[in-house]
């Protein structure tokens, strides 16, 4: 039978026996009470690496943003946000419905605001002029770094610099949802303080491609986390010998990050591959480890060709449109990576 | 001394004498009880106009898209707005912020969304197909009829119905903002009730071109009215001894719609002159009595035209890029359009 | 055939000629450019007759509670209100649907809160000591004055000058609801400005024992009302040419606030007439307009008893329990009360 | 050194080897693609122990109560709570900022409603009666049980089938916070799925007494458990490879449930040894493992009562008045809640 080679999404990699030995041996107490000593390593080392004040541990990146935006904007108020980004689409409507945030969606090419649109949408205020009521106030902007939905693109630390510059002429909270955060800095080559220098608060995933079976960290002030340690209580992430998973975590920030160039590496050869094969792929854009390709119409309907990758024992995410995903991570080796294109070329080449 | 002709927005009219006299004359109640006799005349003589079971009377077209809205949507779920309507970006945030609403902002060149928009955004599930935990459930469309932000574009009974349809597939609720409902009506020569008929609920406004010194009437089913009195009382739109102005609204919907007229034909005269005189103005496109008008280059910064327009004794609203906006309405005569492009001539000139 | 005499509320006033005399001659404007003169110069009247900075005119008390807390309290954070209030009660939970508060719900007899209970339930914090994420925190403080659950008790300055220190010294807004401010007042023999000082907020009633057919004032700090009216706007309460409302609440201002003295004394009357007759008054808690009366078993089935009152062309309001309540205001004479004495006299006859 | 016998709360409970031992051999997947068999076998373990149709896992009680209500009441409407139960008081104000709820607050001496009082309060409405404007409709009633904050009292089968007809002749949806549910029904030996079967929804807890290290589940129909997935996704509960906590979970509902019987005689001899040293404990009301005991006023400042305690190695819960709590658990043994007692004993000679 064939092995599933699964590239529908790095959420799907499992703890390796190293890091489930690391969970059965972890240190645990009420993290209530401030007494899980892993927890607590976890949010140090973490607040450490990304070169802020605190970090607190949440279940997932979704809680995180949740918790962050909560945590440091007046509900009521507006936020700009990429039309294409997680946090808009994918979490289930929490922007509005707990935050009560009214959200600008602007397109985000190639994973950025362009700079120019987002001085006319939100231009400086005059000093005197009095904010018009008929408006929610502007109090936030967020980015995503990796860009998930426009193909795991990379905000280096210039162009967060500049975004830096635009929320505080504006007095708005900057915001970054880093659900792939560490991809980031690996493909840029950054260390990650400098990449979260320019934002005030962010949420990075520990599960994704660094593998922990889940949970999030997000850092910031250290009076942003005891607020957001607040709203975490609020929607029902209070943890209690939650250490178990911290200690994933822990070993994923501190023994994993590396790893991630392998995923980008295969994910460039993937992308090459599809490219060689017919599909339509800007490799140039495959800046981290997800892979954007276009299914032509000589292959046929989408969801047919999508299917067939599955029959032949490769799993992508379901398209949209013309558009199949697939994402590589530490489960899937360079050599699935070349087994997965013998397979798809069996396909294309019908 | 000139006599200041304001084109600001129709929202200027002020009440006539005769409006006046029969506020002065009302025969009013506590309408908590509903035992104001005028409240009521009004709300049944919107229900039979509009062709709907029942009608409530509101403070403002705010009020009245925000109770329509509450009573018939669970808070938490999302809606199709158009980018430029009332309801997304001058409302101060209500559907986010009180309903819980995501907002899925479209664009509506002309006013309408284009239907193959409308239908990749949002296809038709298949009846098997559970939906994703990860998106907010569509629940809502809305239009604004005439659409203000678009220059005051109708959207006629066709297009309409076309919309119901759609709507009706997906299980949503299907809401008008008729903020300038009557001047749709008259440019497109139906029926108010026919072109009430394929939404759910509409709100229409008394003020505006209608004269009327406030108030709006929303309308719907019966089992409808009544929960939306009950969102009208928690947003403090509970009312006493109103029926003072409703007698004002009365008048306005018996006696002032057919007036309507006169402002389309001033608008389209005001374009036509303007347009004579060297502005961007599309002027099919003034369908009823609202002008866009774009200054050229030539004719300097927006900002310092629409100055020496206002030292000329016109008042246009304070322009958006090039844009100015031109409404006519009940308070400024045919004469005055002419006065005004001669006034607005002699500056174009220099 | 008899008259009706109305003692259900003192919401059912109804505005005299010359009140309607005045709104037919008012001077208007639309206040969304704050160019109703009217209003303007209510708004300023009020403030300093509350000895505010500010005032903003309101449709009614349940929006102006409403837009002052949602303009002064943070979403999700928790208050004091009396558990027999009408802001706790009779506001269709607009302190948890819109402003996401936590209600704490005390007892006051005689319309306070017993200051022990308030110093046991929120302890001021020491200053070292961590709030617990457990609880949200509180931010607000409510009173009711003349408290109308509590048969229109008053609330005198040194009672609210004993709760400023309290909300003071736990960093507490104080918001005063003033549904019946100016019986307060006159019963006090207290200027309004004494009455309003120890408090943040105050929202005053136009309608009611004053007569206007509708209206309410917040007043407060400068930015306070800012930030109230960018609120009323959200939940619809924006209005244009309401300098017809506006006239009839300044000549109630200027005019009918020392009338109300009449209304106290024929409340009196009625409570006094009422306990001859052998129901259950406490008459010594009658301290403005408002009377209660309790059903003495003999008189059966309270809401029989009622329905006789109403046969005989007295009208109470709904019994709660054995407790009915009568309000004199001033469309009820003292000539109505002896009257309506005297109809009742033969009922209890009986 | 002395040991610390910790009885602040069984939340303290740290996982056993064993349990730790099958948490590093479970089986995973991601959750969201509804992959992980160990969540699976959990929920569906979890759903027939207590006789519903389905069931889902969620990080904690309090987002077990989160969504369990957000899934079944309108934003906007009103519920009955006890007074002193953990959803009032201890969840950070969900009920108010997340579901828009109006709380009324009952007292619930013994852990219950007295059942007039419910009726007094919210009598059946007849049939052809409007409900008010003015209210938030009643749609929720929720109960505790064990009630942690009367001492851990049992609601049994009788009284919880007298509450489900009281919240079905009023159309309320009835949920139980079940944080310690199988204390419950191991005290009142009834079957999980009998104490289950007069709710609507139902969260249980997995930690506490049962020892797991987070994670509780919610069970109720089918419809219910979909919807409540959405919601769980919006506060940021959704799983990855949860699977590692589920298996603790799974283990403790399997193997640890009779144990709690252990906890409840040790908590008598507790509270009997309590009270034989001179603290005021009401021994009849010690149904499973909750001890409260008043310190008496020989004995000093309850404060400094609880210091002493800590410093001779026994820990309760900070005093709250003159009320200390102390909880058994499984980590503390027969003998150690004696050798916690000779230690008090030394405290209290003195």
């Amino acid at each position: 039978m064939t092995t599933r080679l699964d590239f529908r999404s790095d959420t799907l990699t499992v703890p390796s026996k190293t890091m489930r030995a690391r969970m059965a041996d972890a240190e645990v107490g009420d993290d209530y009470y401030r007494e899980d000593p892993t927890i607590r390593a976890l949010e140090e080392y973490a607040a450490e690496l990304l070169g802020k004040e605190a970090a607190l541990f949440v279940l997932s990146g979704t809680m995180g943003n949740l918790v962050s935006i909560r945590a440091q904007v007046p509900h009521g108020s507006a936020t700009i946000v990429s039309s294409t980004s997680h946090i808009h689409i994918n979490e289930t409507g929490h922007l509005a419905a707990v935050c009560g945030l009214t959200s600008h969606p602007l397109p985000t090419p190639d994973g950025r605001y362009p700079l120019e649109l987002l001085n006319t949408f939100a231009p400086v205020q005059a000093s005197n002029q009095r904010p018009s009521v008929l408006n929610p106030t502007l109090k936030l902007i967020c980015v995503e770094n990796t860009h998930n939905g426009e193909g795991g693109r990379c905000l280096d630390v210039d162009y967060l610099t500049e975004l830096r510059s635009f929320a505080s002429a504006r007095g708005l909270v900057f915001h970054m949802d880093g659900a792939r955060f560490f991809n980031a800095a690996v493909a840029l080559s950054r260390k990650p303080s400098d990449l979260a220098n320019p934002v005030d608060s962010v949420t990075v995933c520990l599960s994704k491609g660094l593998g922990a079976p889940g949970g999030s960290i997000v850092a910031g002030s250290r009076a942003f986390v005891e607020e957001a340690r607040h709203w975490r209580q609020m929607v029902g992430g209070g943890m209690r010998q939650a250490g178990v998973l911290a200690a994933a975590g822990l070993m994923a920030l501190r023994e994993n990050i590396d790893d991630l160039a392998i995923d980008h590496a295969n994910a460039k050869r993937l992308a090459n591959g599809l490219k060689e094969m017919g599909l339509d792929v800007n490799t140039a854009a495959v800046e981290t480890n997800i892979v954007m390709a276009y299914v032509p119409d000589e292959f046929g309907d989408p969801r047919a060709f999508h299917s067939r990758l599955a029959d032949a024992g490769v799993l992508a995410l379901s398209p949209k449109g013309k558009r199949l995903r697939f994402v590589t991570h530490r489960d899937l080796s360079t050599a699935d990576v070349e087994t997965a294109l013998e397979r798809i070329h069996k396909i294309t080449r019908i």
